[in-house]
């Protein structure tokens, strides 16, 4: 890729001691040590490196319990500034964030419709720059791109996008294609995990260490938080939660398996049944929508018309409640999680009908109901979740590369020691 | 709790370096700093205490890439021993591994029957301390005990177990009661996270540091390992994938839940629907098990008949395999693995049957298949896992007290701090 790398070029050390500086907010040096269980002195070389380096800023001193008063540190938060890019069908989305997780810029573009994925990637790059200049970054201060689209992720050439629904996509090397064009590193992730780093990072979960975030977009997902990291899985495809069972003898889905949630109650499921019935397609005036209008402004359409009245809009939607309900007590029940957050452009159009019918399936029969209620919120930014967590990614990428290795993973893979050993003096 | 701790003692340092040596097998004092990133210094100092308190010994020395050969480093096996003992309905299995995870003694028991709890219990002290004595044991070798049964576990009352089979148990204070009986701490887990454990500190992973265990023994569940480390849940329930969704508009389950996988097709329902078959009952020879028969012999007879050629019962257990195909592709989508270790003493008995199906179905839908493929096997000691893992459980209580507490949490629970704080020299 012939994008300059700006990484903070951080160890193991030194990623540790940024993440319990940002996990913390404010902490002092003994505080850190404390946390991370690095020696006194390794903690003052690396804070002394970071504060040099304009990273982390001195934010006076707190009275200590005998001894000196101890010097405060916090993140410089606008030391370094990411960028997260939400690649949908129906909309293009943008944010920047700063080194804390902080959006500083949003922008919503339309879709990529049927443009050639070169010319939409030379559009993305000019509307990164844009929205970068208008709020005055320096280019040197990004560290990267966050990449998000619908799932699977694909390994075949590298980690590229073959979304179901922007099948002209398959193959492209998006990743590559857009480092080359923006002149940034990009990492890529499914929208679904992207969202639920977006909601951690935005404090949208109250500080809730393990959850799950369902995505209700074009499809259905989950993404899945574990002790404050991303659980992606093997191949970056967890979560995939549309496509668990919901009828072992219902249709085929186009993944393979049979009464997937996805193909029986998802958006375009939704979308589907309502243009077989007369009264829906008059309420919601999905007839005079264009030939290109995406699956979600299809679905949003519909949500307007139950929430305006439209009884057969309110009951088709319910019906794909009661089917999402049993995914998110699926997803409650093998994760054992006390909280899920709702995200996506489809909670947010039709939460009225959601949000009150997952929370009543959860506390009917949520497995372990007696000893902990699921606590079920519509996120504060369900549009723009995504693209705040591929923004966080790239921040979360710099802070703690080793979190989702264990250490006897870390003992097999020994050529890659030397990365995680103590920063050298 | 009356019963005298024989902990390690260790603070974070310590566990975290002998969870190095473990992982790794045989280490130097050098590797454990770079797998670490703790200075040669604090691993100097805790390495000559655990050769001090004779928990590692030093094995011989190592050509170096120049400079001096470095001294390498094993787990002393026998310096410590932990027992592990599974409670089911139809048998009470124990086991005891040395340090090093690995068993050095099994043995299976009658399950409790009508016993009332408090006797069960004295008879599990017995057999624990003839277990003990047989292989010339001495008891401050003794870490802990380590006890599952099936969940759900409950924490109305402290950690007290509630298996569905086994109500007379309900609210009954297991841990304390065997833990004043047997003079031994007692840590409590369910049985298909002990069973995930066990494979995975038995080697039966194969080094897979994430994976689910699916458990059929009474009841499906599934355990689930992810780096290395059991993923529990909030409440201790996570995994109970025998309650989620195989039909939605299926029959409700005790749970509470509609047609849930084990009231689907689970032991108990297979032998349900044995029972209104004529032919199954006489292939089987159900009518001739006594009473108090519990589901798993029950279930097991149903397995030989089909072994033995008989096809009712080969479509019976097929019918049921094809939902616990599906339930495992439900585990891999939303997990995102690449391997599923089937144990549990019901797997072992129909193996022939659900070994197959289970890899036909991940073969045929599993969601990431073009990216990897899913690794599905049969537990090389599926009758003993949980019992196994149950002492596991004790010595990585003792080697790992905080790999699945992120630093945001630690910072969080400052009064804890103290404890993860560098061992004081």
């Amino acid at each position: 890729m012939a994008a300059t790398a700006r990484t903070l070029n951080t160890t193991g050390s030194t990623s540790v001691v940024l993440d319990a500086i940002r996990a913390a907010g404010t902490i002092s040096r003994v505080g850190i040590a404390q946390v991370t269980g690095l020696t006194g002195a390794t903690v003052s070389t690396v804070v002394r490196k970071l504060l040099d380096a304009h990273l982390v800023i001195e934010i006076g001193r707190a009275e200590s319990t005998g001894g000196k008063p101890r010097v405060l540190l916090e993140l410089n938060p606008t030391a370094r500034y990411a960028v997260g890019v939400h690649l949908d069908h129906g909309a293009i989305t943008y944010a920047v964030t700063n080194l804390a997780g902080a959006p500083v810029a949003r922008l919503a573009r339309p879709g990529p419709g049927n443009a050639s994925p070169a010319d939409v990637v030379i559009r993305m790059a000019d509307e990164i720059n844009m929205l970068v200049e208008s709020i005055g970054i320096a280019r040197d201060k990004l560290l990267g791109l966050g990449l998000v689209s619908p799932g699977p992720l694909s390994s075949r050439a590298g980690m590229h996008l073959t979304p179901p629904f922007m099948r002209s996509w398959e193959d492209f090397p998006l990743d590559t294609q857009l480092a080359d064009v923006a002149q940034l590193p990009v990492l890529l992730e499914n929208d679904a995990t992207a969202a639920a780093i977006g909601e951690y990072w935005s404090g949208g979960t109250q500080r809730e260490e393990s959850f799950a975030a369902l995505y209700l977009g074009t499809g259905l997902g989950a993404g899945i938080v574990i002790n404050g990291t991303a659980y992606r899985g093997t191949s970056g495809n967890a979560g995939e939660i549309g496509h668990t069972c919901a009828n072992i003898d219902g249709p085929e889905c186009w993944c393979g398996a049979r009464g997937c949630f996805e193909a029986l109650a998802g958006p375009a499921a939704v979308v589907n049944e309502a243009y077989s019935d007369p009264r829906i397609v008059t309420a919601a005036a999905l007839d005079t929508l264009g030939d290109h209008t995406p699956i979600t402004q299809r679905f949003a359409a519909i949500a307007r018309a139950s929430r305006m009245g439209d009884t057969p809009s309110r009951q088709l939607l319910e019906r794909s409640a009661r089917y999402v309900g049993v995914a998110a007590q699926s997803v409650a029940n093998l994760l054992d999680v006390r909280m899920l957050v709702l995200t996506g452009s489809s909670f947010a159009a039709a939460s009225h009908i959601y949000v009150p019918a997952i929370r009543d399936t959860l506390a009917a029969s949520f497995f372990a109901r007696d000893n902990h209620a699921v606590h079920v919120q519509l996120s504060q930014s369900a549009e723009t979740a995504p693209a705040i967590g591929a923004a966080a990614l790239v921040l979360q990428a710099q802070f703690v590369p080793e979190r989702s290795t264990s250490l006897a993973a870390k003992v097999r893979s020994s050529p890659h020691v030397s990365e995680l050993s103590t920063l050298s003096p």
